[in-house]
C-alpha cells in the first residue's frame, strides 16, 4: 500500500500579521509527506532540491516512513524559494519571491522500487510535469489525486484538462473552481470538471469547509472553527497528505471512506495552520490528532426528529 | 406556544442578475412568519404597513395561522419599501431606495391577546424599538430570539448591546459579527458576544452555513450546495422564522434541540432562495421540507473508523 508523493520541496519565508518566519521548509510535497505519515509510513517521495537544503530536514522525513530515493539533490544549485505576505483575513496573500532555482526543470525520475505505488499525489507543479509521471508508471495506481493551482490556468489550461482527465480525484480551492469553469455556482462548477473525466473533486473552502463531489453524491465536511489562524502555508496540502495517507492507510477508495479521510485530512490542516511553517505538524501526537477527529465528529453531529409535518 | 413576529412588512423591488421583480411584498416580518408556519400555526405578527398593502396578502397570512391583530393598517400612509439589485456573486447587493414611510415612527403596540406569547422573534428593527417590545411584555417568553444589521452598529451601538442582554438567541451574519466586534476571528467574535449576555449566537455564513455557539459548545450547520441562488432576498428571516418555528412547535430549547432548528432554518432558506421573494415560501409543502431536511443528514453524514493510530 505504498503512496507515492510528487511534488516541490522548498524554503519558505512567510510573513503573517503575528510575525515573520526565517526561511524555513516549505513545500508541497513537504507538507503531503508529513501529514500523510501519520497514516501511513510506507511513503515514497519524488521532488528536487539544491545543495542548501538541510540534510536534517531528509533525516527527518525519512524516520518518519518517507522513502527519500526519488529526492534528487542538485549539489551545486538552490533549493526553490518562496516568499510571501498574508493580510489580516488570512485569506488572501501576496507573493513576494519566486525564485523557481532547481524546479525550473525539474524532471520527476521515478527510481525503479516506486513502480509498485497503489496511491499516487500529485502536488500542486506544470500540469506536464504531473502527466510525466503518470506516463512513467508502468501499472497505474489505484487511485491518483492531484492538486493544482491557478497560474496554471492562466498559462496552461489544455494541458491541465488533459492531466485533469487522467486523475481520480482532483483537489482545488474554490477560487480555483470559479476561474477553471467560470462558473460562481460551486455547483455547476463541479459538473463542468466532472464532466472532463476525473471521478471526484475535492472543493476546498478554507475556513469554510470542503465539498466533496462525484457523479451522483456530494459531502459538505466543516472546518474547525479556530481561534487564531498563525500561519496558512501549506494548509491545504496538509490537508490533502491527509486524506490520501488516511486512503493509503485504509485501502478503501469508497465515496464513504473519502468522506472520512476528508475528516482526516481538515483534522490535519486544523493543526497544520498553528505555528509557522511545518513546525505544528513535527510535534503532533497520534492523540492529538484522535481528539480532533472527535471535535469535528461533535462539531456537525446533530440527531433529526423529523418534525411533525 | 404561540410565537410573537414583531418586523418590517414590506414592498420590494428586487433585481438580480437572472431578472427584476415587480414590487413585491416582502419584510422581516413577513419572510419569518411563512417560514415559522410550516412548523407552527400559533404566530402573532406585529408590525405596520400602509393603505397601500394588498388585503389579500393579509388574509393569506391569517390563512397560515398568523394572527395579524397587531399589524397597524395606516390606510393614509405607505408601506415600507425597499430596491436593491443583486450582483454576481449574489453575497453582495446594493441598495437603491429605501423609503421608511410607516415604518419611521414605528410603535409596536401589542395588543393585549398577545400577552400570553411564549417564543418571541425581533426580526431586524431599531434595537429600541425592539427592546420596548420586550418590556411590554408582562411576562418574559421563555426564549426570545432578535436579528440586527450592520447599519444599527453604526448609528445605535449602546442601544443594540443593551437590546442584545435582553435576548436569548443573537442571529447575525459573519459580516456583521466581524463588524460589531471588530474581531475577524469568529471564535474571537463569538466570545466577545456572548460575553455581553446573550446565551447563544447563530452567525449565519450564506452559501458557507452558519454556526451556533453558547458558552460551552459550537455546532457547524452546513448550508445546501445550491445549482442557483435566484434571489437571496428574506432567506436569514426565513432561516430564522424556520429556526424559532421548530422551536416553538417542539418547545424544547436545549442546545440539542437548536441545532436540529438550524437545520430546518436551513432547509427553509435553501427553498426560499429558488424564486423571486416569498414565492417558492407560498408553494411549499411539507413533503418538500421533509425531503430537505433528509438531503441536509445526508450532506453531513459521515461515520469515522477511528484510524488505526
Amino acid at each position: 500500500m505504498s503512496l507515492l508523493v510528487v511534488g516541490s520541496v522548498a524554503f519558505d519565508s512567510i510573513s503573517t500579521p503575528f510575525g515573520n518566519s526565517d526561511k524555513i521548509v516549505g513545500g508541497a510535497a513537504t507538507y503531503i509527506s508529513l501529514s500523510a505519515s501519520n497514516f501511513t509510513q510506507n511513503i515514497k517521495l519524488v521532488g528536487v532540491v539544491g545543495g542548501d537544503f538541510p540534510k536534517d530536514y531528509i533525516k527527518l522525513l525519512q524516520d518518519r516512513g518517507v522513502d527519500t530515493n526519488g529526492l534528487q539533490i542538485k549539489e551545486s544549485e538552490k533549493t526553490f524559494f518562496w516568499a510571501g505576505k498574508y493580510h489580516n483575513d488570512m485569506n488572501h496573500r501576496d507573493t513576494l519571491v519566486t525564485e523557481l532555482n532547481v524546479l525550473g526543470d525539474f524532471d520527476p525520475i521515478l527510481p525503479e522500487s516506486y513502480q509498485d505505488c497503489e496511491y499516487l499525489m500529485l502536488g500542486n507543479l506544470a500540469p506536464k510535469v504531473q502527466s510525466t509521471v503518470i506516463s512513467r508508471l508502468a501499472k497505474r495506481p489505484k487511485l491518483i489525486m492531484m492538486d493544482t493551482m491557478n497560474f496554471w490556468m492562466e498559462i496552461a489550461m489544455d494541458d491541465l484538462k488533459e492531466t485533469i482527465s487522467m486523475v481520480d480525484v482532483l483537489c482545488i480551492n474554490d477560487e480555483e473552481a470559479r476561474l477553471f469553469t467560470k462558473e460562481y455556482s460551486l455547483v455547476k462548477a463541479a459538473k463542468q470538471i466532472l464532466a472532463l473525466g476525473v471521478k471526484t473533486l475535492i472543493i476546498k473552502k478554507g475556513e469554510h469547509g470542503a465539498l466533496l463531489f462525484n457523479k451522483d453524491e456530494v459531502f459538505f465536511a466543516p472546518a474547525l472553527p479556530i481561534e487564531d489562524v498563525f500561519d496558512p502555508t501549506g494548509a491545504g496540502d496538509t490537508f490533502a497528505g491527509g486524506f490520501i495517507g488516511y486512503i493509503a492507510q485504509t485501502g478503501d477508495i469508497s465515496f464513504a471512506n473519502m468522506k472520512r479521510a476528508i475528516i482526516h485530512g481538515s483534522a490535519m490542516a486544523s493543526y497544520c495552520v498553528e505555528k509557522f511553517g511545518t513546525q505544528r505538524l513535527l510535534e503532533l501526537t497520534d492523540v492529538e490528532i484522535e481528539k480532533r477527529i472527535g471535535q469535528f465528529v461533535d462539531l456537525v453531529k446533530f440527531d433529526v426528529l423529523v418534525a411533525k409535518i
